[in-house]
């Protein structure tokens, strides 16, 4: 049977467990409001979360001052989902502010708070992250990039945040730009699809799936974001006959047509259907080739045509 | 005050919050022994959690069997920080199989008993994850690229998770083959440094994190990566003199020289020192164009001697 252990990845320990942790609507409180709280705060909002900041108003960065004046922020909303930020001009004042906090993270310079914090959440199980105290953080925060709904975390366990800023950097230079619109098309499609093939049968759904998988393959991310309510017709008009429809399956214009004969869009050298025409290699040499290709021929027949 | 605002990036909500959660030696509860199961027990095993894993032997996938099977990790321990798996051949009994637990990932298909385990989580204030039912999590899993210490996250808020998929892969063909290695080199660079440099007053301090930042920037991850007990020496020899040296400083032999002159290393067109020399526009196109001149000097050549 210990054969078997083999088949499977090895387990590698030292990595983080890292998750999407769930704050949407609950309340969490940020103790301090300099500039790591305004990281902290800018997380937290992103997140749709209810949140409490406590700090003197002497000592707020230009960051935490800026979202407190934001009136679409402190405004108290109807409706649900939207992030909200009460601000009390204070310092931490002790159990009492940590009634109801689902989260809470402190960035304040005070130690001795800090552990005190930390040791309150601890026995009322609120997960609890002190700045720049790694014992008393339950979970750390990372370098992350953000583009719509996708988000990229990276990571090096505390080991290289210097490189887990340039692994970010080259990840940033490497996304497609409307990576994000990207998604959202996937998801107006799906749901598009549902109006078409509304069927709640197991065939009917995993003939969408299939349908789905099929299409999202033909296109690369950098299409997908191109797609709008024309092209998504087109590619919905094919689903009757079962046809997954490419990009240029329906944009087969004169451009289109140029742009194909260039390689750009089929270059062989891509492995997925994400690599940047612009930088594929296949086309770089080519247009390389081209270019050489025609200074030999002038250079040479202007050195012939002189010696003879 | 709210002109002020447009100084800092707008809150873009709608995101999660994404941490890297600390269950490194503490105890963890898996429910059940299915596909799903297995990829949270190795979510955890890689985190050094400490795994309780209950599901019934008659319905253990192979992955599962094969952790289960493997005395590496069933052999307690007496060092620290090792991962370890418990194992409980039966189903779910009740609250006795929550007590100590940090957190609960359950993974079966019994929807009911699924819910009462999150409702008596929930009262434990224990985090707990419910396979495929979103309101039954307080956090997600999201699609992992590992390289040793690092570990990026990519999620799509489940939006698209096969696109989310995708750009984990393009992600994967970007990185560095040993971008793992290159962290685990600054981190030995670091700590010898520290060796060499002992000094704990401010001015040492930041003299060192000065250094290291200049050593970092001028190495790429590929370099980094191949950085050896030799190379590493002739770095740190640039301390006293407080001189930053890169890859190239100190490997200038003839075949540096070489891959110098052709371009790898410092095509101008990189915007990193992380661009892969080999997918480097400069290089591609100029090596494209020697390939075309030669051509177009033989042929124009060959064409023209004939004519005469």
């Amino acid at each position: 049977m210990s054969t078997k252990t083999e088949e499977f990845p090895a387990i590698q320990p030292g990595a983080s467990l890292i998750i999407a942790w769930q704050i949407k609507n609950k309340r969490a409180l940020v103790v301090g409001g300099g500039a790591v709280a305004a990281g902290r705060l800018s997380a937290l909002l992103n997140a749709n979360a209810l949140v409490t900041l406590v700090a003197p108003s002497s000592n707020l960065s230009p960051e935490v001052a800026s979202r407190i004046a934001d009136v679409s922020l402190t405004t108290p909303s109807s409706e649900g989902a939207t992030p909200s930020l009460t601000y009390i001009d204070r310092v931490f004042a002790g159990e009492s502010d940590l009634e109801g906090m689902e989260m809470v993270l402190t960035a304040i310079d005070e130690i001795g708070l800090s552990s005190r914090i930390c040791e309150m959440c601890r026995t009322r199980r609120i997960p609890v992250n002190v700045a720049d105290v790694p014992p008393e953080c339950d979970f750390y925060f990372g370098s992350i990039v953000r583009r719509g709904p996708l988000q990229i975390m990276v990571s090096t366990g505390g080991k290289g945040p210097r490189i887990a800023n340039r692994v970010r950097r080259a990840i940033e230079g490497t996304l497609p730009d409307r990576v994000g619109d990207a998604i959202e098309s996937v998801g107006t499609l799906r749901s598009e699809l549902r109006k078409v093939a509304n069927g709640k049968d197991k065939a009917t759904i995993e003939r969408r799936m299939d349908w789905m998988v099929r299409v999202c393959d033909k296109w690369s991310l950098a299409e997908l974001a191109e797609m709008d309510e024309r092209m998504r017709q087109e590619v919905l008009d094919g689903w009757e006959d079962n046809v997954a429809k490419g990009y240029w399956d329906v944009n087969a214009g004169v451009l289109g047509k140029a742009a194909s004969a260039l390689g750009l869009g089929k270059c062989p050298a891509r492995d997925s259907p994400d690599g940047k025409a612009s930088r594929c290699p296949f086309v770089l040499t080519s247009s390389g080739f081209l270019l050489g290709l025609t200074a030999g021929v002038v250079a040479t027949a202007a050195v012939m045509r002189r010696w003879n």
